[in-house]
């Protein structure tokens, strides 16, 4: 195992931080290195905002369910699929262009997706610490005015970064075997079971755990109720229809 | 710049792969180590199918555009998002699941992507060449139905791995001013128009390059039509009903 792979199996998400301020030059660098990853038929289409203003922090904080580290990390990130950007300059070379296909939604928050986890390795690499924030999709419509988001432009995720202040663990995944299957798909509910059985072990030894609780278990805030039912009319009302 | 970064911006897509394949614990390293990437609520909404069967890497290349190379590198991933196993292992816990939510649709596809960048990344530092192939959407019904995928999930894109046998150049990329924005979304046109300079001048230099092109002109195919515009009725009929 290389030290790249070993970098890459030793993410946890960082929740608390130091005071010590990321500098502006590494900051850029990190940025460069996502707009390395791939992108389809070069589109490049994100954006990402950098949220410097603390009242604003706060605010975003707030907005995605009280997670304070928004506010308290060195720098906080607002990821953004833009469609923006390369439809309106498709439209300059005098392109008749088609808005609002969901293939569209697709390749923008692809490609958002991956541009962020190279940002995300390339400040690891540097022993920074980063959290996702998916919670800035509780309230996608505040988070766009107060970014002052244009239309064709959505917020997909935030991440906080910063110097680690903890030293979390690296939480256990899904047997490769149940995620790598050969030629077909096919059933892994017996491998879940297992991974069920490893996860009410990994949550009882961790200090204030819950013992009765599993893998499967834990996914039940995300499925038994229309969570985030607001983003299909709030997308469409941001230019991504899905036509 | 330490070697991390300086692998992540080294990458370039490789479509020319020489006959050594990789051995098949590597591989099973590399999806490891995808699956240390950060999940959504420790979802891990996400399944790979690795397609061996040389007549279907034929019927796969065909299917993508007729993309030689899905046939012809060591391996080739699909990378799909996958909600059957999270809203099953959730059932049988007893909860009363929704489905078909547009929140899990991105929930699904981003997560697919953050580990499947780790995979590229986790190749790359192998010295192994990687190409995302988001041709399968041309045809991902007939993709579906080969690899036999269930409801609830959906093939994202492909990936072709293997030793590289060309060594093509790293294509620019956009200012990093365009894509990183202080506090708020500002206008970046004037960058992209230095941007399009600068990318004529690269593809005129490139050996049999049109240097009439620039980055906006490349864009018209993405945007003058209805680029698969199947992947509405596609992704309804697979149970993501973008509710």
């Amino acid at each position: 195992m290389n030290s790249t792979i070993e970098l890459l199996k030793s993410h946890r998400s960082i929740r608390k931080f130091t005071d010590r301020k990321i500098p502006h030059e590494l900051l850029l660098e990190l940025i460069r290195a996502g707009q390395a990853a791939a992108t389809s038929s070069h589109v490049q289409a994100y954006s990402v905002i950098h949220v410097k203003d603390p009242a604003n922090r706060e605010l975003i904080a707030e907005l995605a369910g009280g997670q304070t580290y928004v506010a308290t990390a060195s720098d906080f990130l607002v990821f953004c699929a833009d469609m923006k950007r390369p439809t309106e300059a498709s439209e300059r070379t005098g392109a008749n262009v088609v808005r609002g296909m969901t293939e569209q939604l697709l390749v923008a928050s692809v490609d958002t997706a991956l541009m962020a986890q190279n940002v995300a390795i390339a400040a690891e690499s540097e022993g920074l610490g980063i959290c996702y924030i998916g919670g800035i999709r509780n309230n996608p419509q505040a988070i766009s005015d107060l970014l002052r988001l244009p239309e064709h432009v959505y917020p997909v995720f935030g991440m906080c970064l910063g110097y680690p202040a903890h030293e979390p663990d690296v939480k256990p995944r899904l047997p490769v075997e149940a995620i790598l299957k050969e030629d077909y798909y096919t059933d892994d509910s017996e491998l879940v079971a297992v991974f069920d059985e490893a996860m009410q072990t990994y949550y009882g030894q961790r200090k204030g755990g819950n013992k009765e609780t599993n893998w499967s278990r834990n996914l039940t805030p995300l499925f038994d109720s229309k969570l985030r039912a607001h983003m299909r009319e709030f997308l469409t009302k941001r230019g991504f229809e899905m036509k």
